[in-house]
């Protein structure tokens, strides 16, 4: 309920939680979570910090939700690409990874949210590794589907390996995101995308 | 020169500068630029931020001699690995690229300092966007012209397309990097690797 809006008695909310953790990932994303600050987050969300500890905790309960929101939209947008009925799994699979590709190399991404906690996390840091292997698993997931599906096709190389090649597709797709963010020429990750997807191609 | 050698007559230098320089790439590795401090860089480096600015300016030239020096040393050294003779080409990259699934699988592996300077650069930042850009050129090149012999030798695909493929290599290695992070069992990079290895040989 945004702010202003007509509400029943109760406690009253002050700010749109859904658009609060969405420009609260955004942020993150962008800014990762060592560089994104407490009087940051207050500044871009519009929020002051007790409203922000009230309704999410504290700063990486913030994060771990905006993982977890991340997870729900980017990550589950993309599996689902993956599934999309009408096409063939190899089909699927080049549509989804072109897209990725263009856009990373368009100058207009931030890399990827999990990417960029990838290179900041500790290794210690039980709870958020917890969360990234989580949405990483999603995405092996879907992979691996499609890539059976188009190994049964006949669409890929006989001796293609699902689980494998799935993980290597989520290792090419999290490097393509980290080089989007510095590539010199919209060329670069469609032409290594495409050269990944000649080493499965039938 | 070592702080207590003999020395000729002149400004003294309190401390080793490369061995300096070591620990602080090492900071960076393991914490990122926004996540190192300049505190935590004179209780790592044991040196004073008096002294740490007349050697290397502020924080971000010591970053930016960070980056220059893992180029020379960790970069360089995969390179070198690339064109070892007496090994035919694909066999020089099995090498090298099994070596870093391994490493980045183990356990001890901080990432690539690259990769964790790319999840938090900012795209206006000219300076370290050139810095990491002029380090995994040298990377993509080393990776061409393996690919490239290793074409003429008749060892991979006939399609395979050296330039492509290089781009395909680093984003791969830098995916595996930062899984490496957080993966839940040594199998997982190794496999990927392998996957695609398949995708180039012929």
């Amino acid at each position: 309920m945004r702010h202003g809006a007509r509400r029943p008695p109760g406690p009253p909310k002050q700010f749109d939680t859904q658009r609060t953790l969405e420009r609260a990932r955004d942020l993150f994303w962008r800014r990762g979570f060592d560089g994104t600050g407490l009087s940051e987050l207050e500044g871009e969300l519009g929020v002051g910090r007790k409203s922000l500890y009230d309704t999410f905790g504290n700063k990486r309960a913030l994060y771990l939700a905006s993982l977890a929101h991340y997870g729900d939209s980017v990550i589950a947008a993309i599996c689902d690409g993956l599934e999309r009925p009408g096409a063939s799994p190899l089909a699927n699979l080049e549509r989804v990874l072109g897209k990725l590709a263009r856009h990373h190399a368009s100058g207009e991404s931030h890399g990827c949210l999990l990417g960029v906690g990838l290179a900041q996390v500790q290794r210690d840091d039980a709870e958020i590794v917890a969360a990234l292997r989580r949405e990483l698993a999603r995405l092996e997931d879907a992979f691996e589907r499609t890539l059976q599906r188009a190994l049964d096709a006949g669409e890929l190389r006989p001796n293609v390996r699902p689980r494998d090649s799935a993980r290597q597709l989520v290792a090419f797709v999290q490097g393509m995101a980290l080089l989007g963010r510095i590539a010199d020429s919209p060329a670069v990750l469609p032409t290594a995308m495409s050269a990944t997807l000649d080493g499965l191609r039938r």
